[in-house]
């Protein structure tokens, strides 16, 4: 019955956004310093629960069905749990994302339209075995009012399930708070139920690698935030200083080279005086140089960089508009109005001069936290921070006033903005 | 081979909305007035194509294959090509929606994050019977540096083509206006092959009936922006004054019974002293009145009004959280408290205080144009004006900076807001 169990949890999901939209500021940050306290609290038990992940997992690590940094992510230390738990402390301290008033407009004498911020509602959010996601997810969502459930990967299982008791025991103990407002589930099935689930989750953010994404964005017809590929361009343009290009093409390749923002191709001015010079100190970096067509689709994840010569910064533009994943491209370039082209023209969420496209990510942004960088072209773009998990909607406040009086010309439309 | 045609065309539209986000506003604007200018020109011509479309419409009209509402919405009349070319010209008089600034922000001494306004990219744009929506969304999203592809209604084919005919002559005289910014397609096969265009497409908004919304949305990957039902809300509460009451209500209801924005349901307080005088009232303003729970689903778009009695204003809530269509709800009271609680709880993307709900409208709003109205719960909610057809990119701009610094702790984050 793992149908009726999902679709259960889903609808009591709904229910619960029903009444997180007017949740006072104050209850929501209690709870968040409560959810910090309890992790604190209890520490040793999360620890524990991880020494287990971490021993069936070393396992799978040994017999090669699991990846080193796969093994790295969900290995909690004590320095991982600090964070986990400041960056709770921290979300609490932010401005209530909710209730913001976005305009205030006189319709008409004694007719206010108001534009407010509100919650989305329900979130699913699938994500792989970073047992740190499932605080940060759980505050953020309940910073923005929104309700969520949560679908961690196997390998953390025990991790993830001592996190979520210790954190939903905080919060029941909160008055004012509805139950249900943070819920995990469990398995492969659930989330094929969650994907179907679009009369009762309104937004799903998956938190992953390349193939996780696509099969949610291929399986659903609710709303997707995120992003599979990570194909990220460094342009080298004629006029750029050569210290910063080799600085910023190694920072861009070599400081993370799994993450998504990291660059996989290089593309080069062909009057660059010193693009020989150039790759030569890139390979001495460790990096491995490739150079054919079929190249320009790769996410290498890995210290290999594709390059290619263009004849001008259209071109390069044009390569980038083609075969860019949309998440964050970059030119370095002393030439002002290379770069304001090329920063008008290229359409992806970052598009960067002159520094590395390790850049991209919601804590550099200064957003506090971030549920994920998304590449859509609606709703949110770029690193998401509490913004991404809020929609608007407009009250009209008046004292009688009818349609018929305005179409019959009795009344006229003042349109006054007052905020 | 009709699935090439339309793939050659949205690849097209595609390469067009890679050179329209650099695009100047005052080119976009000298297109707008040419294509204002030339429709004025054209008149006579349009006309005598509508002629021709009526024509062959009240055949099917006589024969009851065309509804007298669906008639009355093809049929051009002078008032309505004035209204058409007064639309685009000020249109062309608004702010330009792109390259706006929303955040400037020094994330360290001379390393400048922006946030700034950018078009979405192809619009696919699906519309009944109604010639005036071709020249009025080409305007919008000509304003807003986005290409679109339109599907009129086959009805109005003739007139859609005159029109289409007239735009497209008059942009391609302005220089720097790249081609294939504007097209239109004419067959159902092509909206087959329009849903099925994830990679060429972003953005689906269909201006019509139920049905054909309904089979969009569950038809396609592709973001769809819009709403299929219009089930709508007024509760009366029990302190309501009986004269808004019943104005509101007649108004929610008469005014124009097929509008997404008239009401269906009325919810009254079981305390309210003259609620059986109200639906006396209702009933002799030609208004017929039914209860029974089927009826909370039905969307009439006639002068048929469901009405149920309720307990209390968080009753009134939960049904209308239940049942609406999350388009636009009103209550009708004196109290202050049942209002405020009313405008917070409500998850609609209008909730109203005293006041008609035909006023949701973004001509009403005062947004100059609309693509449409919103039920989604994300991008955008409500009346959907140019802002709706824009999304943002982040622009990074430095002098060398690398995350490896950062990282490392040599450098440090400033974070300081400038705009």
């Amino acid at each position: 019955m793992v149908e009726n169990n999902f679709l259960n949890i889903a609808i009591k999901a709904k229910e619960a956004s029903k009444k997180t939209a007017v949740l006072d500021s104050e209850i929501k940050n209690q709870a968040l310093i409560a959810m910090a306290k309890a992790l604190e609290l209890n520490k040793a038990s999360i620890f524990e629960a991880n020494q287990k992940d971490l021993e069936e997992a070393s396992v799978l690590l040994q017999n090669g069905e699991l990846s080193k940094s796969l093994f790295n992510r969900l290995k909690l230390d004590d320095n991982k749990m600090r964070d986990m738990i400041q960056g709770i402390v921290d979300i609490s301290k932010l401005d209530d994302p909710i209730g913001k008033t976005l305009l205030v407009r006189e319709l008409d004498e004694g007719l206010i339209l108001k534009k407010i911020t509100c919650p989305i509602g329900v979130l699913g959010i699938i994500f792989e075995a970073r047992p740190d996601v499932i605080s940060q997810i759980s505050a953020l969502a309940l910073k923005s009012s929104n309700v969520v459930i949560l679908k961690g990967g196997k390998e953390a299982i025990n991790t993830n399930k001592a996190i979520m008791n210790i954190i939903q025991e905080a919060i029941s103990k909160i008055d004012g708070l509805p139950a249900n407002i943070i819920t995990q589930v469990f398995t492969r099935d659930d989330v094929a139920e969650m994907l179907k689930c679009d009369k009762h989750i309104d937004l799903i953010i998956p938190r992953g690698g390349n193939s996780l994404v696509k099969y949610i964005k291929e399986n659903t017809k609710i709303p997707v935030l995120g992003h599979a590929d990570g194909i990220c361009h460094l342009f080298i343009d004629k006029s750029a200083d050569f210290d910063k290009a080799l600085n910023i093409a190694i920072d861009s390749k070599t400081q993370y080279p799994s993450a998504c923002n990291s660059i996989e191709t290089l593309l080069i001015h062909k009057d660059f005086p010193k693009y020989s010079k150039l790759l030569d100190n890139l390979r001495n970096a460790g990096i491995e140089l490739v150079s054919n067509p079929e190249s320009w689709h790769i996410e290498y994840s890995d210290k290999i960089l594709s390059y290619k010569l263009v004849d001008s910064v259209e071109d390069a533009v044009m390569h980038i508009n083609t075969y860019s994943s949309g998440h964050t491209d970059g030119i370095i370039t002393e030439d002002k109005i290379s770069a304001d082209y090329f920063l008008s023209a290229v359409d992806s969420a970052g598009v960067y001069h002159n520094v590395s496209t390790r850049f991209a990510d919601g804590f550099r942004y200064g957003f506090g936290a971030e549920v994920g960088i998304s590449t859509n072209k609606t709703h949110a773009r770029g690193p998401v921070g509490l913004e991404g998990l809020t929609i608007y909607k407009y009250t009209l406040e008046g004292n009688g006033q009818i349609v018929k009086d305005y179409v019959d010309g009795k009344k006229k439309f003042t349109h006054k903005d007052i905020v």
